[in-house]
Parts: structure tokens; sequence; C-alpha cells
């Protein structure tokens, strides 16, 4: 773990990051010794950090930092933590508050090779999402309603939960992002007023503008996609799990999502 | 500060309060060596900790811990944070996370007396506090949404900003809770879509209800507080400060409010 580049464990009790959740970050797939798609997580970095004016990192201070410490990863995660660093007490971020950078490696997590390939089984979460445009589509360390979501099912019994929000629209997976697939369009939810906007959300679109698929970014309900043809989940670490079944959602065939699959694996960065 | 006992300043950067805001906390203020309404806070803690299926820890630890820290305090602020703890990568709570406990010590802010005996001006934030019932009035460490409203002013212009949420409703203060006074009634919000209950507005409550005074607590509009007789902001550190000023409301009176500030000096635990 490096810690404002430094090689540590911990970080001060006085961090806006635990105090308040005051900060972002970014889980990316390492393989062979390299970021995948780092480009385009550092753009979200950017991003995000920006949404909440907090001065991010360069990113070639955060590539050489990382690069030290995946050089022998052959297959892993890494994590990449900005919080707005510590200040005074109180809410107010003063002018002077600095940044913490976090960097992390983890295990690649080990599925079962069916999930890709014969999909899986998936939970709806009875916590609906809170609608707060300002925070909408950012990877922020506020994530207390993806806990409780996430701890309303046995990880034996279902490979991720589906998130709805207060209205009823369909947002995402607790950790993934969705698609739905019809009559040979795709479709995933507006993310503009909750839930997060992954890496992997934006190169399945960028997948569909290049092979010429239509792909709607809209208000969806859980009936678009019970009456879908197939439905998706994709991440960084996962890549891309088609879902098999879902109360009363089942689909023993899946060769768009399949496809799709594929392509992002031959994907440019 | 004392981390699970120890003197220190720093946990682990694999915290869950870091990584998810996983966790929740009391701001507590001590006069004379002593912790005020600590029994009322650790009620709340304990509350707060069981909505997330948090193990609080005991009284009697942190009532040990706590007094070893501010013996020698006669005027200051003691914040307790306790999060989930430190678990393996992922949302879902493991079955055995631990918990870590933060215990720190501030000086106490010094406001002007202004504040408590001629009210304050206040802001009327952009920012639209979202609906989660599920965290709803619990003191959470997910505190994004205070961070932002309380970036929208100059600390020079007003003394607090006061929140709506995305339906319209008065709601509270960025870090204290609100009170209308009208023909002679109290009204405080619900909190039961958003906000944090905290203990001094049980405090208030608990004054009305042996004062023989009315208190509703109810959906409240901007438009009843701009018609309201007088207006004032609660929590453990300020005590109570009347709203002298806010946009178009002016109020330079405020007998009840002050007669509220005054028993509350003198009431018991």
């Amino acid at each position: 773990m490096l810690i404002n580049g430094q090689t540590g464990i911990s970080i001060s009790a006085d961090d806006r990051g635990l105090m308040y959740g005051d900060g972002v970050f970014r889980t990316i797939r390492v393989a062979g010794g390299k970021l995948l798609h780092w480009h385009l997580h550092y753009q979200k970095l950017q991003h995000d950090c920006s949404a909440l004016n907090i001065v991010c990192p360069s990113k070639q201070l955060l590539s050489s930092e990382l690069d030290q410490m995946i050089r022998n990863e052959a297959d892993a995660i890494a994590k990449v933590i900005i919080t707005r660093g510590e200040s005074t007490r109180g809410y107010a971020p003063s002018s002077n508050s600095g940044v913490t950078r976090i960097l992390t490696i983890h295990a690649a997590p080990q599925y079962p090779d069916s999930y890709a390939l014969s999909g899986i089984p998936v939970h709806i979460c009875r916590l609906r999402l809170g609608h707060q445009p300002l925070l909408a589509g950012i990877k922020h360390l506020n994530r207390l309603e993806n806990v409780l979501a996430a701890a309303e099912w046995n990880s034996a019994d279902f490979a991720e939960g589906i998130l709805l929000d207060q209205a009823g629209n369909l947002v995402e997976g607790t950790r993934s992002n969705l698609f739905l697939v019809k009559n040979g369009d795709l479709s995933t939810p507006e993310l503009t007023r909750c839930g997060v906007a992954g890496v992997q959300r934006d190169r399945v679109m960028d997948w569909a503008r290049q092979s010429g698929v239509v792909c709607h970014v809209k208000d969806l309900s859980l009936e678009d996609m019970l009456s879908s043809d197939e439905a998706f989940l994709v991440n960084s670490v996962i890549d891309l799990w088609p879902i098999r079944e879902m109360a009363a959602y089942k689909r023993n065939s899946f060769p768009i999502s399949l496809l799709i699959q594929n392509g992002l694996k031959h994907g440019a960065d």
C-alpha cells in the first residue's frame, strides 16, 4: 500500500475521507503487470474530483506510483482512493486542505467461469437508491446504500443485486452497471439522479457506437428488464456477466451479451 | 486521540469507515471535565449502530475511555466515531468484521455571544437533500451532502445553512436541527426520509413536554418558516441560536427561543 507515495498501512484519523466520506475512488484491473484502461479510469478520477472540487493528483504521479506497485502482478485489482485530506473540524472544506492518495493492490477475486459464460442469478434489492443529482454518477466514498443493499442477500444464492431508485427506475447493480438488450438495441439507465457511471459502462457504449448498435440511455423500469431479450452487468473486475435469472426472469441464451463480452476483451483503451 | 483504547493518530486504510463511510459518530460537549448529556448521546450511538447492524461498544467501555481523555478539559468537544472496522474488499459486511472506535478531543469553537443572544443570519442551501428512509435520522459517516452544502457560503456572511429536501420540505441546518415557533407552539421537521436527529432536538422536545408547550413533528415548508414567529437552530455544540435573518425573513425579538435556550441550560440529562 502506498499512502501519499510512502509505504504504509494507515491514514490520519482526522482525514476527511474517514470523517465525512469526502473523497472518490477507482477499482482497476491489473493484468500482466499493466493497468487495464488506465486512461479511462484516470479521466473518471479527474471528473469525479472536479465534481467535488478536490484537486486530482496528476496522471504522471499516480501512474508512476501505481507502476511501482503492479510491476510484478500477473492478475490483481488496484484501488485508488483520493480524499480531500485532513482539515479542521467542520463540514466546510478549508481552502488549504490537501489531498490524500491511497493506492492498494488486492488479489483478483476468483469467480466461477459459469458467471461469464452461463450468466448469474441476481437479487432485486429492497433498498431503493435516493436521488442526489449533485453526487449522481460519481464514484465517491459515501457508499452506505451499497453496503446496506449488499447485506440483503447471501452471496451463495446470488452473484449480484439489482438496485432501483425511489421512483422505481432501474439504476445499476450494487457494484456494476446494467444494460438491457431488446430487438438488437441496447439500453442502460440514466445516471443523472443516482448511481455510479463506471468505466466499463462507457466501454460498452463505445463498443455499441463502433459496432453500429443503438444504445439508449434512458429511464428504465423493472418491467423493461422483464420484457427484455437479454440483460447483463459490467464492471472493471467482472468484465461482463449476463443475467440468467431474477425472480420471474429467466434466460438461457444471450448471444448479444456474449458478443459484447468478446468485443470488450479486444477493445482498445 | 484514543483508537481502540490505544493512544494514536491513525487508522488502517482498509477500515470500512474510510472505504465506504460505514460507521456513525457523535459530537459531545465537555464542560468542567464532564461529558454533557452523555446518557442521551450513548442512546443515539446505540440506536444508530443498531440501524446499520454495527455492534456498539459498551457504555462502560466508552465512558471509561472518554473519562481518561476529558478529565482535565474545562471546555471542549469530544468526538466519538464507531466504524464497522476492517474487512475484505467488497460492500457486503463480513460476519467477522470488528468495530473501530475513535475518540478525539477538540478545543470548543468560540462563537460571538451575539449568536445566542441576538440570533444569526442563515443561508438557504441550493443543495437539496435526497431521501433515504433507511439512513434518515442516523448520524452516519456519509456526509458529502453536508460538505457540499457547507461549501456554498462564506462563513463570514452566514453562521449556518438551512437544508431543504428534494421535495421542498425543510429538514435541518447543515450541522444543527431546526425548530419553528408559531402562536406559542413549536414545530420541527419529520426526519423519516433524511436528516440527522440530534440529541439537542430531543432535549428541546423534552423541554416542551415538561413545559406544557405543544411541539409538532411534521412536514414543514420554507413558507412555514417565513410565516413563523420565531425560528431557531440547536445542536450539542452551539446549544441554541435564534435565526435573525434569512433572505426575506427578519426577526428582532425571539422571546420563546430565549426561554427554551435558558430551559436547556438547566435541564437534566
